[in-house]
Parts: structure tokens; sequence; C-alpha cells
């Protein structure tokens, strides 16, 4: 049996605080329980710090996908983020704003979510600001990583001749409610930079067009990516049938995969391509050129560039 | 004049990104722009982590009070949990829910209201999250701090015999506004810690009574405090002329002042009292005691105890 539920904000405190202090290791000083967490930082170490806020009818449907879900999608989201980094994720502090009329089961599900999660990769939970309102659950998790001796992989470092990798199968995430259970690549980040230096990464939160967009922004180059080389995932199809959009749009286009989206040079590229790390899986999509924008070479053979909106196979066959 | 405002969320975030580039510092190694900020750390420095999440209607009215004081108020209340440690405030990232009907001012007014604060403290705002919903303000800043060498002030040290100081006047936040208007008391903290060790230490965000108590519990000690001795803030007469409620419960119970509440020895108050550093000021209110509880001396030389739910004037002349 579990000990009966809190039934004020402070016993709420007090009841994650025990939950969390069996678990706070020697580099935590101070977890929650004070004006501030207190972290030692490993010499050398750089840090990472990424937030991200969650709202329900936006991120989620609490009514329909339930607290322990909300709670893990906020935890998972910026994990994506240290993951993208390929960094260590560390610590993390987590604010809410709580329906007023089922705060307490509210908040026992989201922390129950992050939990499954943050003893996954290690994250201790060392601070928080809980509310209560009359407004919709918001939920905003930020995440401290720290980098490795490798350093941490920026959206900026692309070249032409570099080879562009995914590490899953992208698109249609909204229809399988995957989109609430990201995986977040830290494993697979951090073994695939130890085999091979990654010049550039993102994950995919917003879709393979805006984000590979983002690291060819930053880099200065352009990318020829190979539609039939997409991994698509089987959940486009799904969502293929609801909405008559081809699955390629989907898989181009639709956002939270959270799988990573990654560019090494082309020597590498074969190298980990012949012998993956693992945990990862990785797909070749395409390559870096020194011409600006993202084009997208469809089965047929025809070369479309795809603008800010994504690539629209309809605009494309006109 | 003013560049025209940007019109799109990735315009926004780019005109935010272009007002901060040129004030990150060497050590932040990446701002804006990326999954992660990445900050470098002072080697033999602590980490000090919190965040505060603000919502409309709750914390602030948006309507009444503008985006610029909630943005101020956010950040505030931040640098407070910093001062709070004696710790150093480095730079933090800024979540929100803009309400999507006046989503871009808003984002500016909260934006402009949080940059006069972190340049007065030379906090850089390295990452963040805009989202736009149909829901009401809510705002979460995370700040990192780094402790000095003299080490983070906790909530736990407090001492029999040690004396009680706030840093100023006490009550009534809410009836001018000066909630929303908090003075962060890092350079008195700082100033202070270096003059004599602080033995324990917190901000005074809920009121005294609560917050004096967090250091009893956290210190597993009492407190015996002299009503007269307390700094009553003029607003707390304006406050009582409204409510009735006497000035000295408004003085006690009232939140949102963003004073520190701070413990050092008898001696070390004498000293901090006769001269005290620039730019803090201090005034004694009672001392620590073996015997637990938070007991409060009134006027007429009656001792009552003070509890949970606050100072209770008329409850006390029963």
């Amino acid at each position: 049996m579990n000990k009966p539920p809190p039934t004020s904000e402070f016993t709420l405190i007090n009841w994650f605080r025990q939950r969390e202090r069996s678990r706070t290791s020697h580099s935590t000083k101070q977890g929650i329980g004070d004006d501030c967490a207190i972290l030692g930082v490993t010499p050398g170490c750089d840090l990472l710090v990424t937030t991200d806020m969650l709202m329900d009818g936006r991120h989620f449907r609490l009514d329909q996908d339930g607290p322990e879900a909300v709670g893990y999608k906020a935890m998972g989201v910026n994990l994506s983020d240290i993951a993208a980094m390929a960094g260590v994720p560390r610590a993390g502090v987590v604010a809410v704003a709580l329906p007023r009329l089922d705060a307490i089961a509210v908040a026992q599900g989201v922390y129950n979510g992050m939990r499954s999660l943050a003893e996954q990769f290690q994250v201790e939970l060392v601070g928080g600001d809980t509310n209560a309102w009359d407004g919709p659950l918001v939920i905003n998790v930020t995440l401290v990583g720290e980098t490795t001796s490798l350093g941490p992989v920026r959206r900026s470092g692309a070249r032409a001749g570099d080879i562009i990798l995914v590490t899953g199968a992208l698109g249609g995430s909204l229809a399988s409610g995957r989109h609430l259970r990201p995986e977040p690549r830290i494993a697979e980040a951090l073994a695939l930079h130890a085999a091979a230096p990654i010049h550039a990464m993102i994950d995919i939160s917003d879709g393979l067009s805006s984000d590979l967009g983002h690291i060819l922004e930053e880099s200065g180059v352009g990318a020829v990516v190979d539609a039939e080389s997409i991994p698509i995932h089987p959940d486009c199809q799904a969502m293929s049938r609801q909405d008559g959009v081809p699955a390629l749009d989907h898989a181009v286009n639709d956002g939270e995969d959270f799988e990573l989206c990654l560019v090494v040079s082309a020597e590498n590229a074969a190298r980990l391509l012949a012998s993956t790390p693992s945990p990862a899986k990785i797909y070749s999509i395409g390559a870096i050129t020194d011409a600006p924008g993202l084009r997208l070479k469809l089965p047929d053979g025809r070369i479309v560039t795809v603008g800010p909106g994504g690539f629209d196979h309809l605009r494309a066959t006109k």
C-alpha cells in the first residue's frame, strides 16, 4: 500500500521531497527544500541548460492523455534537447500550474510520469514550484546537463560534402500518440559522438524540414535530401488514409518525432553505417551542399525546393 | 525609432536573439539559438538553480499591471532566490505561454521588463521557449547562479542564541503594487555574508511567519521575535485602514516583500548592526532558541505562539 495522499501544497512538496531525497547523488549538495538547488559541477565540463513549457490543449490533452503522460512528455522533450547537444543530463527543476479541482491527483500523476524517465536517465529532481489555479495544466521543466570531454555538438558545424543521418523513422507521431512518448536519444548521441565527431545535430521536434532547416541556416549551407532514403514511420500511412496527404509529406513535415538529425563527414558516415555503435540506429538521408536551401529529390528524379512552410507534394507536382 | 515589430514566432525569437547576442559574455558559449544554452562554470564554484512560474490572475493581473511589470516580477522573484543563498546570478532561461490575441506585444513587453533587472544584475538570457495559446499569460523563469568562495547559505544553519535580522520593512506589498517590483537583495546578501558568516537565510515571499518558520524547521530550532522590533512597512497602515486587520499582523503574515530574513551569531549581529556593509540595511527582530516553535513577544509583554496559519491578533488577545 502507498501512503495516504497528501492534502495540501506543503504536504505535497514533502511528498515529492521524501521520494527524491533518497535518490540524490554525491554531486547534488541541496535538492528540494531550499531557495535554490545546489549542484557540484564536474571539473572541465561546460553546462547545458534547456527549458520547455507544455500547455493543456496545445501539447497534450489532460482529459484524454492523463497526467502520467504529461509528466513523461515534459521530461522527455527536455532530455531530447540535451541529447541533441550530445550532453549528459544531470538535474531538473519542475514548475506546474495545477488545475485547482484536481490538483493533488494531477501533481502525483505528473510526478510519477516524470520519474520513470528521470530514473532511466539518472536525472535528479532538485527543485520546483507548485501552484494551483483555475486555468488548465501548465508544466515547465528545465534541465541542466553537462558536456562530455568531447564537447557539445551545435547546429552550426555542417560542411559541404557531409552526410545527413537520422536516428529513426519519421512522421505521423500524432496519429498513434507517439508524440507523448519520446525516447530521448541520449545514449545514441553519446555513442555516435564517441565513434565519430558529429559536426551538427538537432532533435526533430518541429519536423525534418524545419529542424534540418535550422542546421542549414546556422551552418550557412544547403542540403539535398533523397526522399526514397527517408525512413517513413508506419504512422504516416495511417495519417495519410485519414487526411489524404501523402505519407512522404508527413515524414518530411510532421513534428514531435524526437529522433536526432545529425551531420558527419562522408568518411565517418560510411564507417558508422557499416558498424553502428549500440544502441544507435542510423539512416542516411542526404548530403550537405554549398548551395543554400533544402532540396528534396523525389522518387521520379525531380528535385524540389522545400520552403519554410515545409514540403507540399501537391505544390511540387504542379 | 525602433525596428518594426516582428510578425511571427520565429521572427520574435530572432528579435530576442539579436538583443541578447551583443550582451553574452565570455563564459556563455552558446546563448539563444540552439537546443541548449552552453555555459562555462567558474572553477571551484557550485551551481545554484531556481525556477518560478507566474500565472495571470494569481501572481499578477496582465490587464492592470501590463507586460513589463510581469517580466520584471518574474525575473525579480528568481533573483531573490539566488540572493537568499548568497549567490551570484549568471544566466536565465524563460518560457512563456502568451495569450494568442496579443502575443507579440505581450512578449516584447515581458522581455523589456526582464531586461532592466537582467542588466542590473548581469544575468544573461540564454534561451527559452515561446508559445501562444488561448489561455492566460504564464511565464516561467529559471535562473542559474554560482556560489562564491564563501559557499552558499542554506535555511538549515540557525543555532540557539543566534540573532534574526531582516533587510527591510515588511507587509502590505499588495496595497501599493510593491509585490510587482521586488528589489533583489543580491548585493546586500553578498556584502553581509562577506562581513560575517550567515548561518541561515531565506527570502520573504510567503510572509515572515512562514518563511522564518522554514528556517526554524530546517534548522531544528525555535525563535522569539520581538513585535516592536519588526520594521512595519507603511503599506501595512494603508491595508489596515481597508481591512481592519492590525498593521502588525500584516507585517508578520503578508508575503511578497522579497526582503531577506537571515540569522547570524549574536557577536556578529552586534558588529553588523554597529557597522552595516553597504548597500545592506538590517533590522534585528529576535533570537533563535533551542525550544521549538515561533513565538512573538507582543508590545504588552505577552508571548504568543505563531502557528502555521500565521499570527492572528484577535486569536492572540483571547
